[in-house]
């Protein structure tokens, strides 16, 4: 694909706001081939001059809790109001192909025909959990483009949600009442890392037991995080277009708190340390990994620690004296 | 050391419940020299044939929870009803001197005169948060002295809870009711670890407050984890001891229910493989870290994506071709 890009090319389609182009950056950027790499990396320097100030917002939940229903609902808000929308959907399933979200692109019919707005499957890349090893630098393409409201939209899942509180300014977490006393979509540390909690399908028969597990849920944060004015917690339908405008608020609000304490800055200094160390743990353990030359002995050592043959410091030590001998 | 100790000398002493020997074992498998290491991993081999059926418990809390009156009268108990117990007290602020945590064993008044029970300090060896890298292995040393209770006392700091849930059979995690709403003590995946909850100093003016903390804190738990058997939440006074009994029980029921729902065996093996890749994780991390020719472009790289002028993802990859030209 490099052959037939050039660096100028790319910046003045991003800056005219060239919608084709900018879709061919970000798979520059997504992609994993040496050249597109180089010709990537000069894009970003290059971008990361012209940056705008952008809100980055994360929707995470499981899958069915509504995602794409409020997006496409607070993606118009948004645009109604002037801003320009950028939703990057991740797509745990596909590594490669950007198949199996786009019905998610559909679900989205407002945004999709809204000429501020761009709708993006993001291939995950498997390494970080549900967020996309490169969410990162496709953010930085379209703030270089110009959208301010940045959207990742991802599926709570593992460690996905960990790794998208590294990448967004206001966390949004999704969860669904179900029908016993939990609610659906509590993921590990997902109560340390919300700043917005949304009950959705807070409608018809649902509505009461929405509205108490919202209540529940408020006294379960404030047990857990304190009193301070974050997390808040909310029930809405998006269905119905019931507290979404309120959602909508509280977001912008956060970014507004953010601002005011001097933490918006500072946020965002400390997600890209930590990113940095993100990727180099990752690559670090995925050099081993796949090292064609420990695929067996990974096999064996694990299926020795796992029957109590072999401890597990004995069986570390062995595959990291291999992996130091066959790089 | 290990010239003046072999291992038939180390098995023997172990075996016949030598204090000493037991002691330098443990200093042994926890040494990082070279020389040691060889012994060390004889020793372990060795071991791992003569495990005894043990119950291994984590009892993590924040300073001040009062882990240690309380390890010294669950110790008691089990000594009382003929099990053999040893502590592992880790801690976290001494890398290698063994100083400041002998207060605690001092506090542990019970426990220290009593010749069933075994109490340890344990440096944390700073790499796995809270934990000692090497508590696995002064684990195994312990049960093959014929320990059947090994209980591993940790500040609950950051990483170190997701540690010690790796190491012990039943996580119990120690709370104290505030003045404020909050809970002190709740640290990042609590909520998903831990299998019974003590809310301690429910006595005197403490007392309501902390029935009331146990009930908002039931209703959290349940709301994170369904409805199932566990975790358990309990408020007790450690200081006029009770509840003490109670939490007794149940640690004890723990270990009934793991058995016979046959996840003891498999939690274990589970374990094994985590702790293998903690460990294997940790060393690649920390070769990269400690790699003498790296800490100047570290604190470089660091600085630069701090201050936005390099973006992370291009630091990652300098960092990481460093890394591979300088092993």
């Amino acid at each position: 694909m490099a052959s037939s890009l050039d660096l100028e090319f790319l910046l003045d389609g991003i800056q005219k706001g060239d919608r084709a182009v900018l879709g061919r950056a970000i798979t520059l950027v997504e992609s994993e081939r040496a050249d597109d790499r180089i010709l990537a990396q000069r894009l970003l320097e290059a971008v990361n001059l012209e940056r705008v100030p952008s809100l980055r917002i994360g929707i995470s939940g499981v899958p069915g809790a509504g995602k794409s229903t409020l997006i496409d609902n607070l993606g118009g808000r948004w645009t109604g109001e002037g801003h320009r929308v950028a939703v990057l959907a991740i797509d745990p399933s596909s590594r490669k192909t950007q198949g199996s979200i786009l019905g998610d692109k559909t679900r989205m019919n407002r945004l999709a025909h809204d000429p501020r707005a761009f709708v993006r499957p993001s291939p995950s890349g498997g390494t970080l959990g549900g967020v996309a090893a490169k969410t990162r630098e496709a953010m930085m393409v379209l703030e270089a483009a110009g959208f301010d409201r940045i959207v990742v939209e991802t599926v709570g899942v593992g460690q996905g949600e960990t790794a998208v509180a590294d990448l967004v300014d206001t966390l949004v977490v999704m969860l669904v009442a179900g029908a016993g006393d939990e609610l659906q979509g509590i993921k590990r540390g997902i109560l340390e890392m919300a700043d917005i909690l949304v009950v959705n399908k807070a409608d018809g028969d649902n509505r009461e037991r929405a509205q108490g597990a919202r209540a529940q849920l408020e006294m379960a944060m404030r047990l857990a995080r304190g009193s301070g004015p974050w997390p808040r917690v909310l029930a809405i339908s998006a269905l119905e277009d019931e507290g979404v405008e309120t959602l909508w608020t509280t977001i912008e609000n956060h970014a507004v708190y953010l601002r005011e304490n001097q933490l918006f800055l500072a946020q965002r200094r400390r997600q890209r340390i930590q990113w940095m160390w993100r990727l180099v743990e990752a690559a670090l353990l995925r050099n081993l990994e796949e090292n064609p030359k420990l695929l067996k002995l990974i096999e064996n050592l694990e299926r020795e620690v796992e029957a109590g043959e072999k401890d597990p410091t004995h069986a570390a030590q062995t595959l990291l004296h291999a992996h130091r001998d066959n790089p």
